[in-house]
């Protein structure tokens, strides 16, 4: 069911991110990190464009976060992100110190947070954020629905 | 118990790696990777250099590589670590499909392998490698132990 209220901004601009990467021949999925309500880091899926394995939206957009401010951990900052993150995204988040993640749809294939591994309810997990789940599942879905569909 | 055979080279180098990053005021840890036996990729802890949260020494060496043979995915590496990975970096590890992972010494408080999120017995797991762990207990907890030994 789709919410009543309008999309946060960040999350709006995550998912114009996955549009680019998708116009890219990418994964589409975006992501922003945000730091009292301002943007500081964003990113799209780049792993063909880059030749790296590790360049999913999130890990963009948290290095990106991490040079702006000259910083590797991203204390009171927030990740926006389309799609629930694997486990390497959500091992960065908790590393990066992020104090809330917000993201658009589940991942039942793979997500690390509701599913599989569960990272953050680890007793090892030593930082987890707030989690905001499901915050625009009917566009994140279509997104990726539709790329998987082309590839086939 | 030490091992009675010699340390395979790609082992001994990811030690050096350790050691550096140590002498650099980084967690000591160190990673290569190889293709039929050749370095093609390398990486110590960079995190407080780089600013960078996913700076780890796995996740460096893996980006290397990428870039060196202009592929996102090391089918057909091996990557050799002075500690069991986290996470993350384990993830990045399935991601590449690095063929053979072999570690130094596993870590209780952090490891994802032996330990917490067991992330490559997930069935979600789309890659695993085969895994050696082990290799060399005595000099990489010893390496690990006065780090954080001098930091207290």
């Amino acid at each position: 069911m789709a919410s009543p209220f309008p999309l946060p901004d960040p999350m709006r601009r995550a998912l114009d991110l996955a549009y680019a990467a998708q116009q890219a021949g990418e994964v589409p999925i975006g992501a922003v990190v945000t730091l009292g309500g301002r943007i500081i880091g964003e990113g799209e899926n780049r792993n063909r464009r880059d030749k790296d394995p590790t360049a999913h939206a999130e890990m963009v957009a948290i290095r990106e976060a991490s040079r702006r401010i000259g910083d590797f951990r991203l204390t009171g900052c927030d990740l926006w992100v389309t799609l629930e993150p694997c486990p390497m995204c959500a091992g960065a988040i908790s590393h990066a110190r992020i104090a809330r993640l917000y993201y658009a749809v589940s991942d039942p294939k793979g997500g690390a947070l509701e599913q599989g591994p569960r990272l953050f309810a680890q007793p090892q997990c030593l930082h987890r954020p707030e989690v905001y789940g499901g915050l625009a599942e009917a566009e994140a879905s279509a997104l990726l629905r539709g790329f998987f569909a082309a590839r086939r």
